[in-house]
């Protein structure tokens, strides 16, 4: 029985396809679509397309830009001798936030991961290769997670960069700051213990 | 700091105006946007502009339908002197998956909640009121939730309700079938007991 007519249907089906989006919430947001006053429509769908067809990937560091190279790569007051390669562009923003850093950043769009096959040529590594060959970095951060695709991913880019003459260095897994030791797990106890320093 | 350019941002901005959606999921499905293939992005939006100008309210009913009236409505095997009155179509969807119920049904679109601004006059009740003069139904089911607004919503239109020579019910509340009636909850309980018949 078709409840709402094909056209509800199709557009339920739409925002299944979202990521996090499991059927109970595609009903509820296409719902909410066609409550919605038609300018409002219209509006949402008109960022959706200037979004996609302005946004595209900055020619150096392949985060999300609106120009051909953006302001952090631009950036005189930048070190491009020091690049930290990231997962995802909220990754950068995170560190951004920290007003710590003043090298560049590196973003593959995603981890290896074979179980959902995705291999190192679905990442953005042939631009890194590139990038390192122009700007002879002096240094690299692998800051990808401490997941195991995100460990999995430092490892091979560990091993694929040992070829240039360059710093590899891997951010440091720890306990949280104000965190309580006897709360953390196994693991992360482990990393603290092996990457203690001279105090 | 700008991170991703201003399309981003404001994409972003349009996925956290959806229901349920926080700002880091906002984030998350406006960069599974960006990521997308072009023309999946416009099988995206196309959806979206086709639902919103395709379905309208069944004249008769306020469901959503792609028809002037709906299949349920029009269907002559449907008894349209019994109208159960519910929140959203997705209760609607509920009652026809039970294939229980031979009646009609009316969609509010909403239940009476002052503080959310929403009065008798932004629901469907209009509707109902002229439905009821032309089809002259003999019974009214109350089938919203029996949540506060539910409730509230459920009396208003009692009490709208009684100019008519109409029976007005109101479905069983009580312990879900299958439940441990050692883990219900007192309001339950005591709808239970409230509601219990001879046996």
């Amino acid at each position: 029985m078709n409840y709402y007519g094909d056209p509800v249907n199709k557009l339920i089906e739409q925002f299944s396809k979202l990521p996090g989006i499991g059927s109970k919430s595609a009903q509820r947001l296409a719902f909410y679509i066609i409550n919605l006053e038609p300018e409002k429509v219209l509006e949402f769908t008109n960022t959706i397309i200037e979004a996609k067809d302005k946004i595209k990937y900055c020619q150096v560091c392949c985060n999300f830009s609106d120009k051909e190279i953006c302001e952090i790569c631009a950036s005189s007051k930048r070190n491009n001798k020091l690049i930290m390669v990231v997962e995802d562009p909220r990754d950068m923003a995170a560190y951004e936030k920290t007003n710590n850093f003043n090298g560049v950043y590196h973003v593959l769009h995603g981890l290896i991961s074979p179980i959902n096959n995705i291999g190192p040529n679905d990442l953005k590594i042939k631009q890194l290769l590139e990038r390192i060959k122009n700007d002879k970095p002096t240094e690299i951060i692998l800051a990808t997670n401490s997941t195991v695709e995100g460990e999995a991913t430092a490892i091979y880019l560990k091993n694929l960069l040992s070829m240039f003459d360059i710093e590899i260095t891997r951010i440091a897994y720890g306990i949280p700051i104000g965190a309580d030791i006897q709360y953390a797990d196994e693991i992360t106890l482990a990393k603290a213990l092996e990457g203690r320093r001279k105090f």
